[in-house]
């Protein structure tokens, strides 16, 4: 076989859903030489990923580990450890990910009762009180806590609290809002949670991080019928992460040097200061969005600090905007997803991807693409507004 | 939270079951910029990295992926995509490998029906036959190719026959064979192969290629239930590696530049070269172990050129073998497994790792180790036959 091109790996600035920009240290630790998977060197780094993982998950859960797979892996992972089949589970669809959740309990032979919200709306916490009490043998409340088709933020403090009450369990998708804002694991009793490493933890994505409380695992434990996935079942993971280091799969050992290295930046940063820094950043680009003249899709009490959704204007052609922006400026941004698609534009400003030099150089970027398609920016006043915040 | 310790990743000889050594080339490839799952950039590594693995499975099979999970995730691919639920399926099992493949298939929902031959020994293909004969409503026959758990390499010519004879689809495990020696895809017609990145293919762990023959296409196109595992869903996986780059999950995106430099160097030896290397220097360490005084479990007509299984002496303490191989030579070589836990030792010769200089370290450090313990190593003549082999 012939082979004479170089690989072509060119410097982009991530400024869509994920993945997002990955700081040198974390791309240096990912190439530090391959150990096995049981090397004393190896478990030590693993022992200390996972209690970093529990500080960003805010949690004392014993299991918690990064699943070998992405963050739907993640999403797969507590949907066949939690359900058995033949089980009732209400989910809740307000974007591509809840509808994804329905897809993934079904397949694991549940009967799924859906919550709906329109895209771009939270769901109603009292329609999930509805459901639940429509439901009395439903045995799981499945809901996205970061909706990334949408921007939403989901409050969850209302429906963990009935779920509960009912004692239902709670199975959270944390994927976009895990390191970016907090995520109230033990605050609330979150039964199950996953995320993945490509968003404001800003690592390459390949593993799930997941956590998982203890009504949980006696759950998993007394299952009737095995995990119906072998690969991400959690009663054997839970041997290999634990003490007792029993031989389950050979781990992505690389990937989790880079996961240790990028939970090690946020250590060091402190949660609550990388919070901060990420509602403060976003709250910037959204006065910048808006004195530039676009409209965003979620009321500001329900974005997420982590990813805007833009409303794309009319008579704008939403690909050629990515597109351009890819090719003049090399900037990367989502489209819409789903019933979405077409109408919203993605800004991620997620992990070290959010700071002010990236608002101000996307806004001035997007504004002069706008203008390309006839739509009157005001970039001086977008980054007037972006001053004001930041200053 | 304080972190204080710098993680500790020392250089160590992996001459284990895997993970393998890695080349700086392939560790460098890792550290290069995060790209979008969507960039045009990284859609042409992954073309080419397809490319690469059609070459490695010597195959034109259009569905060629690599999963974004571990060895184990492509035994699960295999078999969630290839299984349906009451399906009743034939596993032979040979080892811990074949062992796992039934329990995964039985999560399936399969009906399982096992050939087996005992530790150390192949499936005996007339065995195989009988199954089909006796199992005519069977719909899938799965083996391991090359058993990790006891280094056995298993001729598939005979029964990979008897499948399609009986009309039958067969599933086969490459982990410990593919780089290392033919894994005839195309020339036997396997219907589905998978395999892991840190054996023979020398990358680190943390991607399952998977290749898929026409007749398997259409029986996954037509299943009439979904594909339980979502995550692992080929329907919708081969709609991202195909023309369409239809959205289905972030791919591990560093991992496979990773893969893509370590298969351009096995397209740089030639495969060919590579499977006579692994077979000259395989042979080289089984004359030295055999010259040093120890046993070794697999007849040479069925041995594995990259994993060889050593009978541990009477008297010897093979964790304290590997204790001592490990603090004072930084050699990492594997137990047994399973029924073989404690009876064997397991040596690694695969991708880069299989050369002269291992062979040689390795037999001169295991034969003083076996010394300390009271077992005569004959050191010497086992680093004499391994001149006379290679010289």
């Amino acid at each position: 076989m012939k082979l004479e091109k170089p690989r072509n790996v060119p410097e982009k600035l991530l400024l869509g859903p994920g993945p997002t920009p990955v700081e040198s240290r974390v791309l240096r630790a990912l190439s530090e030489p391959t150990l096995g998977h049981l090397d004393k060197n190896f478990v030590a780094i693993m022992d200390e990923t996972r209690d970093l993982l529990r500080y960003v998950f805010q949690t004392k859960n014993e299991l918690t580990v990064a699943m070998s797979g992405t963050g739907s892996a993640g999403m797969e992972t507590a949907c066949v450890n939690m359900i058995e089949r033949g089980d009732k589970v209400i989910i809740c669809t307000h974007g591509v990910f809840g509808t994804r959740m329905v897809d993934v309990a079904e397949r694991c032979g549940a009967e799924v009762v859906t919550v709906s919200a329109p895209m771009g709306k939270p769901i109603d916490p009292e329609d999930v009180a509805k459901a639940i009490k429509n439901n009395p043998d439903a045995k799981v409340v499945g809901i996205v806590h970061a909706e990334t088709s949408t921007g939403v933020l989901q409050p969850l403090d209302d429906i963990a609290k009935a779920t509960h009450e009912a004692g239902m369990f709670v199975l959270v998708d944390a994927v976009t809002s895990l390191g970016g804002m907090e995520v109230p694991v033990d605050r609330l009793g979150l039964d199950m949670v996953y995320s993945g490493t490509q968003k404001c933890l800003a690592c390459p994505p390949g593993l799930a991080p997941v956590t998982a409380g203890p009504r949980a695992v006696e759950r998993i434990k007394n299952r009737k019928q095995k995990v119906q996935s072998w690969y991400l079942d959690l009663t054997m993971i839970m041997r290999y992460w634990g003490q007792e280091r029993f031989y389950h799969h050979t781990a992505p050992v690389n990937m989790v040097y880079g996961l240790n290295e990028a939970l090690k930046i946020i250590a060091e940063e402190g949660l609550e200061n990388r919070w901060q820094r990420h509602r403060r950043n976003a709250e910037a680009l959204w006065d910048g969005l808006e004195a530039l003249g676009v409209k965003l899709l979620v009321d500001k009490e329900y974005r997420l600090p982590s990813l805007t959704s833009i409303v794309v204007p009319e008579g704008v052609d939403e690909a050629a905007v990515r597109k351009d922006l890819m090719s003049e400026y090399a900037i990367e941004i989502g489209s819409g997803l789903g019933e979405l698609k077409g109408k919203i534009l993605r800004v991620g400003l997620m992990g070290s991807g959010s700071n002010k030099e990236n608002i101000v150089f996307f806004l001035a970027a997007f504004g002069n693409v706008l203008r390309k398609q006839g739509f009157a920016a005001d970039i001086g006043g977008a980054l007037e507004a972006v001053e004001r915040k930041l200053s």
